[in-house]
C-alpha cells in the first residue's frame, strides 16, 4: 500500500511551501520537505519581534510537528535531475551530500534580499527576513544604546550611534520603523532617559512615496504620522554605497548612522538562477495557471520564486499562501484522477502598522486608518496565524508588552 | 542636597550585586552599577531554559529598570585605585576606556567556570552560566538531532551525534541532565522518532556521588531515578582531555560524544586574581563578617568572589542573595550613622529537579523527594523569583510547555 503512494518533495518552508504542506493529503502522497530552515515564520509579524512586542517563538511553526507522517531534511537542494527524477541535496548544518528520488517536485524556495549590488550593504546592513535577522536587530539596538551611554563620549559619536536608518519604504521597512519608534518612546524612555534626546530615525525611499502599493491617501497619511513621530522620511533618496559608519547617497551627501536595516525587496536565489528552466526577466520560474513549470512535467513552482505566465501578482505572503493552499488541493485532486480549475487570486486587501497604535487598511471595499484600524490589524493577523498555539502565544505577548513593557536586555 | 550623597559603585549583576542593588536606599547613596551583563539572571532556573521549559526572558531582570535613579555602565572594571578612590573601566561592547570616582565600592563580580586547565574543554565544551550558554546548548541539541536525521549516515556517527554528555554531578549538571531527558522523551519523541533509539545521555562525576552536598539517601535516590530514565551515571570518572568528537578519560578510555556540557564548579576571574588584596587559597577576597575587604576601607566584597574569614559558606545563589540583602541593609545603616550586626547565614535548604516531574528537597527539617516535592520545587522557585513580571512569565511558560510542548526550532 505504502509504495503505491507518489513521492512528493517540497522545497522550502515559507508561506508557499508551508501552505502546500498543510493542505496536502498524506494518504495520497509520501511527503518529504527539504529546506535549510526547520520552521515556518509568520513574516507579517516579524517586524514586531525585532523590538520584543512579540517573542520569536510565538510566530514560528516547526516543520516536523506541522503535520504527521512527513519526512523533513534540513538541507539545501543544489540541483534537479529531471530525467532521473532525483534531487541533489547538501545538509545545511554539516554539508553532507545526498540525493532523493521524487515523483512530483514542488519548488517554493522563496527569494533573498536584494542589495542591487550596492557596495557595503551586505557587509554593514541588517536584513529582516529570518528570526536570526530580527534577533541581530534587537541586539544591535540595545548595544548602540549601551555604547551611547558610555561616559565622556563625543556628542557626534553618540548621535551617530543613535541614528537608526531604514532603507526601503515598503510595508516591512515602514512597520519596522514604526515598531522602533514605539520601542523608544514607550520602553527605552525610562532606561536610557539621558541619551534619548540624541536618538533619530530616518527612512530612505528611492521612489516618490511610502507604501506605494497602498492607496495614495493612506500613503500620504503615513508620511504625516511619521513626521509627527519624528521619523524623518526622505523620498527620492538613493543609496550609492554603505561604509562602516556612513551611508553615501547618490546626491553626494554622507549620512552617519549607527544601525541600518535594508528592506528594498527581493531577488532570486542562486539555486533558482542555476535551474535550466524558462524564466522571466526577474529570473523567476515561469509556470502556467496550475503552477506547472513551463516545459516540464511533474515539476511545480510557486511563491516568490515563480511567476504565472501573463499574470502579475505581488510578492506578498497573501499571494504565496493562496497559491500553496491551491496547489495542495490541486495535487490532491490529481492523485484522485481529477483536475482542479486554474488558480485565481482573491485580493483581500493590505494592512500595515505605522506606530503609536495606528494602522492602515487598504481593502477592496474600504480604506481605513488610525486606532480602530490598528485593532482590526491585530485581529486580522491573529486570525491569519496558522496554529492555535501561535494565536494564544501572540495574544499573551501583546498582553505582556502592554502590562510589563518590552524587554531591553541583550544576551 | 544631591552632592551630599555618597557615591556607591557596585561591580557585577549576579545574585550578590543585584540583591545589594535592590536593597540599597537611593536617597542615601548615588548608585552606579558597572557590569558587562546588563541583566540579572535567576540562575536556579537556567537549566530549564536550555530545552525551552522556560523562555530566556522570563528569568531575567534588566539592571536599568530594576531600580529608579541609578546609573548603569555595560563595562568591565579593570582596576581599583584605592588611594585616589577611582576605578578603571573598559566598555564591554566597544572597548572604550573611562574611570569613575567612588566613596564606597562593592565587589560582587562572581566567578567563572572552572576547566581545571583540562585541554579542549574551553574549545569544545559548552557551559551553563549565562543565557547565551543556554541558547548555544538549545541550538546544539536541535542541530545534532537534525544532523543525525541525514539519510545514509553511518550508524556510529549517528550514535555519536546523539550522545549527550554532562560533566559534573552538582545541582546544575544534574538538573540539566534531567531537563534534557524530559525534552527528549516528551517532545522530540514525535519529531525525531526514527533516530530516538540511538540517543544516550551520560553524566560523568569525578567524585563518588551525585549531589554530594545533599543528604546521602537523596543522592542515591537520584542515581536510581537516573538509571530508570536511561541516564547513564559514571562516578569516579575523570576527564583527561576533550577532542572535537571524543572525550578522553583518565582511565585511558575514549568516549565519542555529540555535545558536552561542562559544569564542574567555579574559579576566580582574572580581575579578582589581579587585585592586590588579601585572598584565600581559592583566590577569593577575604572579608570580615561585615563584608569589608581585609585591610581596606570603603571596600566591600561578597558572593562567589569573596569569603568571610574563618567561615565556609557554599557558593550558592541562596548565600549570595542573603549576603546582598544584608550588605544593602548594612550600608543603609552606615549612611545613617548606625552599625549593623554581623552577617549570619540562614540555611533554608536545597532543592534539585531530577526529571519526570520529580524533585529533591533537602531542608533543615525534612527530606523530600518525588512528585509532591516537584510541586514544592516549582512553588519555592516561583516565590524566590525577584519580580512579579518574572513570576507571571514563568507560570505562563510552564502552562505553555504543558499544553503545547517545548519548541524544537533552531534559529
Amino acid at each position: 500500500m505504502k509504495n503505491s503512494k507518489r513521492k512528493l518533495i517540497i522545497l522550502g518552508s515559507g508561506f508557499a511551501s508551508f501552505s502546500t504542506l498543510k493542505g496536502i493529503d498524506t494518504d495520497l502522497y509520501e511527503v518529504v520537505v527539504v529546506s535549510p530552515r526547520n520552521h515556518f515564520i509568520f513574516t507579517p509579524l516579524l517586524p514586531s519581534t525585532t523590538v520584543g512586542t512579540i517573542e520569536f517563538r510565538s510566530i514560528i511553526e516547526p516543520i516536523r510537528s506541522a503535520k504527521e507522517n512527513i519526512t523533513y531534511y534540513q538541507a539545501f537542494c543544489t540541483g534537479i535531475d529531471t530525467a532521473g527524477k532525483r534531487i541533489d541535496c547538501t545538509g545545511a548544518l554539516d554539508g553532507n551530500i545526498f540525493s532523493l528520488p521524487y515523483d512530483t517536485l514542488v519548488i517554493g524556495v522563496g527569494a533573498v534580499s536584494n542589495t542591487f549590488g550596492i557596495p557595503g550593504v551586505e557587509r554593514y546592513g541588517l536584513f529582516l527576513k529570518e528570526l536570526s535577522d530580527a534577533r541581530a536587530i534587537r541586539q544591535r539596538i540595545i548595544e548602540n544604546f549601551e555604547r551611547a551611554s558610555t561616559p565622556n563620549l563625543p556628542f557626534e559619536e553618540r548621535r551617530r550611534l543613535l541614528h537608526f536608518v531604514v532603507v526601503g519604504g515598503g510595508p516591512t521597512g515602514v512597520e519596522f520603523a514604526a515598531e522602533l519608534h514605539d520601542f523608544m518612546t514607550e520602553d527605552l524612555v525610562d532606561s536610557y532617559a539621558s541619551v534619548l534626546p540624541d536618538v533619530s530615525i530616518t527612512l530612505f525611499e528611492a521612489g516618490d512615496a511610502l507604501l506605494s502599493s497602498f492607496d495614495a491617501a493612506l500613503s500620504e497619511y503615513t508620511v504625516r504620522i511619521f513626521q509627527r513621530q519624528k521619523i524623518s522620511v526622505r523620498l527620492h533618496a538613493q543609496v550609492a554605497a554603505v561604509e562602516e559608519k556612513e551611508i553615501l547617497l547618490k546626491d553626494g551627501s554622507r549620512v552617519p548612522y549607527g544601525m541600518m536595516v535594508w528592506s528594498t525587496g527581493n531577488t532570486q536565489t542562486s539555486f533558482v538562477r542555476s535551474l535550466p528552466f524558462e524564466k522571466d526577466r526577474g529570473s523567476r520560474l515561469i509556470t502556467d495557471e496550475y503552477f506547472r513549470v513551463k516545459g516540464q512535467s511533474d515539476l511545480y513552482s510557486l511563491g516568490d520564486c515563480a511567476t504565472i505566465e501573463g499574470k502579475v501578482l505581488p510578492a506578498t505572503s497573501q499571494v504565496a499562501q493562496q497559491e500553496g493552499y491551491y496547489l495542495a488541493r490541486s495535487l490532491n485532486a490529481v492523485a484522485k484522477g481529477r483536475t482542479a480549475a486554474p488558480f485565481i487570486y482573491h485580493h483581500r486587501g493590505m494592512l500595515a502598522y505605522i506606530g503609536s497604535n495606528r494602522a492602515l487598511a487598504d481593502l477592496p471595499q474600504v480604506k481605513g486608518r488610525g486606532f480602530s484600524t490598528w485593532i482590526f490589524w491585530r485581529s486580522a493577523y491573529l486570525t491569519k496565524l496558522v496554529s492555535w498555539k501561535n494565536k494564544v502565544l501572540v495574544v499573551f505577548d501583546w498582553m505582556k508588552a502592554f502590562v510589563f513593557g518590552r524587554d531591553a536586555s541583550r544576551f
